[in-house]
């Protein structure tokens, strides 16, 4: 039986949209294993958990938990886990021999990427989570909107959009966030568009984030154009790089 | 001829004490590079940029040029530099038959390491800056107050000091910012109180904060006690790990 892997689906051609599931279907693919994808609306996230018996993954900040994909469960061992970061720790320990998602026992030493990631590039969600809402199916869509606007405090999700003068100052922002990380990859050990000599974790977390840019703007859009000719299109190599790791069983 | 390290000094027995010149020191005694301690007072540290030609290793808000210590001059490649990340990759490539600083050519992956480390414990800052006049000669303890002072925009720099039940709860977000990086060394791959399988970058910069605060709160502080017991030892272990890499030649 194959390993199924919970993802929130998109009207996109290709469903896949988030950030955080992207992360897991790249390890799932990079390993090699074999999977199913169960397609989850948001409003179903909770239900879901209940339903297979999964503790939250973290607390919201008015204390009620909040439940996030991706998550997993696993027929060959009986285990049903979320968090990505947890998933990939599973997947090289119960899969040790396919490729290492944390070469060399790397786990704690890339334990702090995705939060260091996020914090640079941070100014990049009010560009991406409005239009969520409109490649998100209808029922997911709804809830989304309602879930972010009080999260954002804004009356409408759009508010959160940057226009006109400080548009153009926010996607500075971002472009500046981005360079940050490129300093990291510039020290990259090995010759490829990845942070080392392999694929790791470091670069599925870029790559959700990549993902989620394309998905949310678009491939035509100005933005996607504008960053993809960023610093020396390394961003536009690790996508390409990452690729073959894309495929949707 | 030895390699030269710049470092600034302290009245406390052992001279050293500055969380960012640890490092580099780290780095030199775990790769067994043969090196000489030059000790420079705050005010002397521009001059000897000057003197030796180096670039500032950065801009202060204000614009003007900020030159920082560590630096060190290498003889025996005429190289002079300063930054403690710069430098210890320096020292991997000139030195590659001693213990790799970034084994396995992390020097990428690790790149994020100090940002997001002292993100999580920056509450800490305001314990330690204002003893640092108390244990730096008077030169250097002028210099600082004044340019500290500015830094914070306060009139005294002991106004940052938390105290009463502030103290209680700054040290409360201390512990809860260690509580993160506590989380990434339980990934550890390794068995010992490293965060991989032996010391690395990552070690150093910890332990470069750990030097710090043991030298301005001192050993006999409630403070340190108290830390010193946090997430179950780990950073006593640490310390005591991070011992014998602690001479001062």
């Amino acid at each position: 039986m194959k390993l199924i892997f919970y993802d929130i689906p998109s009207r996109l051609a290709r469903k896949a949209w988030s950030p955080n599931t992207w992360k897991t279907r790249y390890c799932l693919n990079y390993k090699g294993i074999p999977y199913q994808t169960e397609w989850v609306e948001y409003p179903d996230i909770e239900p879901l958990y209940k339903e297979i018996g999964l503790q939250p993954t973290s607390v919201k900040p008015d204390g009620t938990p909040r439940c996030t994909l991706p998550a997993i469960h696993d027929p060959s061992t009986g285990v049903k886990m979320g968090n990505s970061f947890d998933i990939a720790e599973y997947l090289d320990q119960k899969y040790p021999n396919s490729p290492r998602i944390f070469p060399h026992n790397s786990a704690g030493i890339q334990a702090p990427f995705a939060g260091a990631f996020a914090a640079h590039v941070k100014p990049i969600w009010n560009f991406l989570v409005p239009p969520e809402c409109e490649i998100l199916n209808p029922r997911s869509a709804e809830w989304f909107r309602q879930s972010r606007e009080k999260e954002f405090g804004v009356a409408r999700l759009e508010d959160i959009t940057p226009t006109g003068d400080r548009r153009v100052k926010e996607w500075k922002k971002v472009e500046r966030g981005f360079a940050k990380i490129d300093a990291w990859y510039a020290k990259n050990g090995g010759s490829g568009p990845f942070i080392w000599a392999t694929p790791c974790w470091a670069d599925f977390v870029v790559g959700g984030y990549l993902a989620w840019i394309r998905a949310a703007l678009g491939e035509e859009s100005e933005e996607w154009r504008d960053f993809t000719s960023w610093h020396g299109g390394r961003w536009k190599a690790l996508a390409e790089g990452l690729k073959k790791y894309e495929e949707i069983h």
